[in-house]
């Protein structure tokens, strides 16, 4: 945005940016990735296909800039100082996002094209994962440091237990995503990350 | 196979009944299940159409039976009488199987194709998933009879808390699924679904 323009055209500028990162996201859930053309997004979008192409070097790059506008950005997560209660939040957050239909069907279609493309897979883990489970591990440093997750516990599998549950569930569909389910994988994964000899476990 | 056939047409049978299974498996890794085709299968195969059509109602079924058969029976799972070794054994064998080609190429496309089509989904966790779940949950009953995991946890929840974190990472290929990763995921798992009192904890 700062190449030299006018106000004006920078707010169009922006209205295409926005309406073409919205086309990109609709298109997705409707068509997949593979089928997806720079032709079907110019023409939802309203814009023409220079425009995007001035923009992104590629349909991958313009897919990857799409979801993470969906997504927001990764902001630390609350910290009340208990770990549990806040991993309750985090967690039915997770779980409410997956199963909003604005992010679930292009987010389906999106993972499906990962399993067979592992260049945008390794682009989607790096750019957009990464940085959300990175906070994740932040906020359970945080209370390691506090004493309320023991010192030895490995931090990345730590991460896993939390989101792991959800993601299988979600993925295969195997039951709802309640947030009352969000609670209980917070409770015993952090049970299991408990010191020794500190109170309370699952059921 | 009882239908009245000679001992020497029931070895036919069988064998292209094999030859068919193994088409399919290879040929969903090379090309997806959305493109697979009954032709293709029966040329790779050496059999004629009609004889895949005489078993197989449709690609569907046959694409869960080929699965059924890579992946082999849901036998109980080992009862040493210690869960934690007797899930260790079983999360190292489950990551093993993930990461092995045969394995791994046509389980992403039918993961991938099951995004996209929840009818193939719903019979993929049903027919081939769920048992497989189920033994699992079945093992922890046990443990959780013999005061291993604690009286009030949720054995469906406690399920995915051992398969979750472990199929997230294969899924997302965020990091190598390592035996000792297997360990890991094992050892928080139960250490969350003791019960209150009892010794050990992550870390």
């Amino acid at each position: 945005m700062s190449e030299g323009k006018t106000p004006d055209a920078g707010r169009r500028s922006e209205r295409s940016h926005q309406a073409i990162l919205k086309a990109v996201v609709e298109l997705v859930g409707e068509m997949g990735y593979a089928r997806l053309t720079i032709e079907a997004i110019a023409a939802r979008a309203g814009v023409g296909k220079q425009t995007i192409y001035r923009w992104w070097p590629n349909k991958g790059s313009l897919v990857l800039d799409a979801f993470a506008a969906l997504m927001g950005d990764t902001a630390p997560l609350p910290d009340t100082g208990d770990v549990v209660a806040d991993m309750k939040l985090v967690l039915r957050a997770t779980a409410a996002e997956l199963c909003s239909p604005r992010f679930e069907v292009p987010s389906r279609a999106l993972t499906a094209e990962s399993q067979l493309d592992p260049a945008l897979a390794k682009q989607f883990v790096d750019t957009l994962l990464r940085p959300s489970l990175e906070v994740t591990k932040e906020r359970l440093r945080v209370a390691q440091r506090a004493g309320q997750v023991a010192a030895g516990v490995d931090l990345d599998v730590a991460v896993e237990l939390l989101v792991g549950p959800l993601f299988h569930r979600w993925l295969l569909r195997t039951a709802p995503l309640t947030p009352e389910y969000a609670d209980t994988v917070a409770e015993y994964a952090l049970a299991a990350l408990r010191p020794p000899g500190t109170s309370g476990s699952a059921g």
